[in-house]
């Protein structure tokens, strides 16, 4: 049976990390959401394992993955599920836990993303906290992408593998997560991230090269994969970019 | 070798659900940035490892635990790690996931705890986004709350084993974390939590039940356990606070 994905449809949200790896691993999905209502799939389809009350283990919030009866919640325990049945993880042991570390902070980081259009509170629109925005944004793009940036940069020169993935010697999920925030930065802050590639190079480079890998530039070409907008976590406000 | 946990002293914050588990489970360890400078402890010990430029595997921030060469990051990771050797995990490989996915969700909530404090920005002070913070902690103690709080108390209903623990039919290191942000609500928002165990009498009754297990009164009880203060993530700012 093939996995099902139930995240939002109509953005690429937290739901586009699964997607990458599940596509770069050519394996069989159903994007549950973006499905047939009359198949019992749809947005729908998702809203009746999120409200059940008979489900012995219900999630949260989208994304989830449904294997059979197992459902797992959050990004980053989908992918610690799914790296190893991809092909996409560690070997080593040890080593899924210090994959699964680095994807916990790309999830962090994710969540610092959305706050910039959302600092205040989700149930507000952003028009309505705009001008708590623009001081969370600045925060963002001057303080916290420098952190998170440099720190991967470091990972990268100090993986004793070499610099060419996140970590050991072959790709894993970590590596198409990156190439996910690189190009969702270079969306939503094109101006902040101008000079990007000169002050990340070893980041950048990641994005490149997992950009280039057949399935995932087949993918970013099909209509399976839909458009940054501004209903997902990278938004393009050009009121809140500035420059680099 | 006794496991090291890595984390900023003087407050109890993320490390404080690894030490509840340590604890619990009453395993010896290291809690590095308390111990002596001189032994090669204290923040300075804690600063070695994250400032490391040999060391291959790197974490971001603290808390992370140290198990010999490896270094395991982020609170829901180590718990991951340690749930098993502790005995404070499902036995069954797949409900692992699913504790995990609960322990994500609580990792979800503590951020959005420390954003009562901090809606604009981690690098500014408290008091210089004091309004924000009114906002922001309105709209927590509304909606976030509530919302995070019903769904717990679903997950104890829809326990095929019954409500007494959040997963399975033993008490896993997610009953101690439901402990710990049951614990940190009260201390933060004592006005908004009159009625907590009225409108939440699962989730109330787990945090009364993990305190009465004997290892963890008495650590409670004991100079290790940091008391909370305005340093960590639950903050008692009564200006913030509002009637249940």
């Amino acid at each position: 049976m093939a996995y099902e994905l139930h995240y939002w449809d109509g953005l690429q949200g937290r739901g586009e990390f699964v997607r990458l790896a599940l596509e770069d691993a050519g394996e069989r999905y159903m994007d549950v959401a973006r499905g047939k209502p009359k198949a019992g799939y749809g947005t729908e389809g998702m809203m009746r394992v999120l409200n059940s009350t008979t489900e012995p283990h219900i999630p949260f919030a989208p994304p989830f993955l449904k294997d059979g009866e197992l459902i797992v919640p959050h990004v980053a325990n989908i992918l610690l599920y799914l790296g190893p049945k991809l092909n996409l993880a560690p070997k080593d042991e040890d080593l899924r836990y210090v994959a699964h570390g680095l994807q916990l902070t790309i999830a962090d980081f994710v969540a610092e993303v959305h706050d910039t259009h959302h600092p205040l509170a989700t149930d507000l629109y952003y028009e309505d906290q705009k001008d708590a925005a623009k001081i969370r944004t600045q925060s963002f793009l001057e303080k916290r992408v420098p952190k998170f940036m440099s720190y991967f940069e470091r990972v990268l020169k100090q993986n004793p593998h070499g610099d060419k993935q996140m970590i050991g010697d072959t790709t894993t999920y970590v590596d198409l997560s990156i190439f996910q925030i690189v190009d969702g930065l270079h969306y939503a802050f094109p101006r902040a991230m101008k000079k990007f590639g000169a002050q990340y190079p070893r980041v950048a480079a990641i994005h490149d090269a997992v950009l280039k890998r057949p399935k995932i530039a087949a993918y970013v070409d099909s209509d399976r994969r839909i458009p940054f907008n501004e209903s997902g976590i990278f938004r393009h406000y050009p009121e809140l970019d500035q420059d680099a």
